[in-house]
């Protein structure tokens, strides 16, 4: 009985908990679908970028500011996504410690918003040196998110 | 040998016409795959400004200014994925007219860009009748497009 009433509690805040997210997406596999799109749509704007900072191809001012700034746009959309309850219900590659270690993957979040709000103000100088200089450490940012929180 | 030349003609003419697509996408999946995210991605904002115009939500006027400009910007996204030679390369529900009457595909985009403009408007006067109003010919809008050009 104290086991029943005990994990009776539990569900009670598993639902609670998940409730943003429920809201948000009619079901797991949605937010898990959702994140992955908007991941991948970031990658190729954000790729574009790098092409131009790694000079393999030539810069463009125009539109390295219209990629920036639909990076720092769409970098604020995935963690919406990895809310209670979507570790599973699709394929995924994000590992269990974006679940049971919340407080470090929020930090790579916002250290997501941070480069890519930064990356768009160097694109709009219209300087290759400073989009050069800010790519570089989002690019890096990326990176150890990935490292940490997505299986190969 | 004329036949040859000619074919060679037309080869060169594919190339050229394609370069666009292939700057943008380093293969046709990416641009298929793109499309589908960036489709995606937007349809999930779409629907949860059409649960409070349809009164399936409480209106939030500030959820629903943030999800319509983010609608507006997602809608540019799309169009870039569907360049010549893409469509196929992997699993797309793009019917073959997007690439034989792209007159009227072209139509079709232009007029998401246009509603979904009108819906970021109208979700900015904070009034729900008039995103109420904006709404349903956006709606009206994604389904034109998908009776014609998508298969089921």
């Amino acid at each position: 009985m104290k086991k029943t009433l005990a994990l009776l509690a539990l569900a009670a805040a598993a639902i609670t908990t998940a409730a943003p997210a429920a809201a948000q997406f009619a079901k797991p596999e949605d937010a898990i679908k959702y994140r992955q799109s908007s991941f991948f749509v970031l990658g190729q704007h954000f790729s574009r970028i790098g092409a131009m900072a790694n000079g393999k191809v030539p810069f463009d001012a125009k539109a390295a500011q219209e990629n920036a700034e639909l990076v720092a746009i769409l970098a604020k959309l995935p963690a919406a996504g990895f809310g209670p309850g979507t570790d599973k219900g699709a394929d995924t590659k994000a590992k269990p410690e974006v679940w049971t270690e919340q407080a470090k993957f929020k930090e790579h979040a916002d250290k997501l918003l941070t480069e890519t709000t930064k990356l768009a103000a160097a694109a709009k100088t219209g300087d290759v040196a400073q989009l050069k200089a800010a790519f570089g450490p989002a690019a890096q940012t990326c990176k150890a998110c990935h490292d940490a929180f997505k299986n190969k």
